[in-house]
């Protein structure tokens, strides 16, 4: 019950998850070139259809390019990749060519008209169904019509494997900010239904 | 280059995020009990103000609670709470007092009508602004009107430190799911904005 000593202190609205998704949003720009951004204000909406969202500012190429195609693809970016993430989302591309600059390879999805990221390990392949304007942010909300997955990161029954994906979050610690990798298997899930049941 | 020999298969859709966040949402419900669940499908939609949203199926008693009263509370388990949250997770507050048997303390937000976890680390207060059905699930749109953080979390400019929440999220490996906790430092965060043009 030492627990019952720590006393909470409000902070205020804060708009950060602890810690924060990191994705690459693909899309095409209207002369057909190939753009990436990355985001953190993305997340699963629904198991069936499968959705997901991403939440865009208006002044992004990326919001321009999924108003006018209404699709996207979501790159996962792995350990590797973690600079050009970075460089990704800090550089707008109306500015600078980013698959060009960071030499990551785009590859037209087969199923609608956005780019993936070929180094990546996990994409998922969206169509727009729904926008919503959300304060600062538009939520664009699709389906997930396919993930891509490449055959080193699948388990032996064709699973994305969570630990040879290697995916990256991003934190603040002693308010400096950093990527971080998955750390540790500290349980197995969905095995204490009856824990504190029985225990009773 | 050798990336370029990586093939990519396609696996279909799947509604993971990889890895998935696990959260925990308190609310009341209609007898004044406090409920708790863990979800995974939750996300920040919005910077100004701060927004996010957790997807619920409708068959939940938090659905219900969370229609009726118009709010919510997100809590952030540490990594010192994960049979508990699988726990929370596996059982319906239709058939069980998930507070009462867990242990944990709820204690009521002073701003909105509904309960939070005493014993975890970082508590988002979030009234509904919006409801959207998309497909299995109904997503939440909520405004976090504070944040309350345990002392001992916050950094010395009272910030959340990510490694000292010491969060949780969920994955899969080798067909079997795992509860991790934060990996390591990687990398400090948008430090990267010229990399790769000073390179060229």
């Amino acid at each position: 019950m030492n627990n019952n000593r720590v006393s909470k202190k409000d902070i205020g609205a804060m708009s950060t998850l602890f810690p924060a998704p990191i994705l690459v949003v693909g899309s095409y720009n209207a002369d057909g070139t190939p753009n990436i951004m990355t985001v953190s204000f993305a997340g699963i909406i629904s198991m069936q259809p499968p959705t997901l969202y991403v939440s865009l500012r208006k002044a992004t190429l990326t919001y321009e390019n999924v108003v006018r195609e209404g699709a996207f693809t979501v790159n996962v970016p792995n350990d590797k990749y973690i600079k050009e993430t970075d460089f990704i989302g800090l550089n707008s591309g109306k500015k600078v060519r980013k698959f060009d600059v960071t030499g990551l390879i785009p590859v037209k999805s087969e199923i609608i008209n956005a780019p993936y990221v070929h180094e990546f390990p996990v994409i998922y392949e969206c169509r727009v169904t729904q926008s919503l304007e959300i304060g600062s942010h538009t939520q664009f909300i699709a389906e997930i019509l396919n993930i891509k997955a490449n055959e080193n990161i699948l388990d032996e029954k064709g699973k994305p494997d969570i630990e040879k994906i290697s995916p990256i979050m991003m934190g603040s610690s002693q308010n400096t900010n950093f990527y971080y990798g998955l750390g540790e298997e500290l349980e197995k899930g969905f095995v204490f239904k009856k824990k504190f049941l029985t225990e009773e």
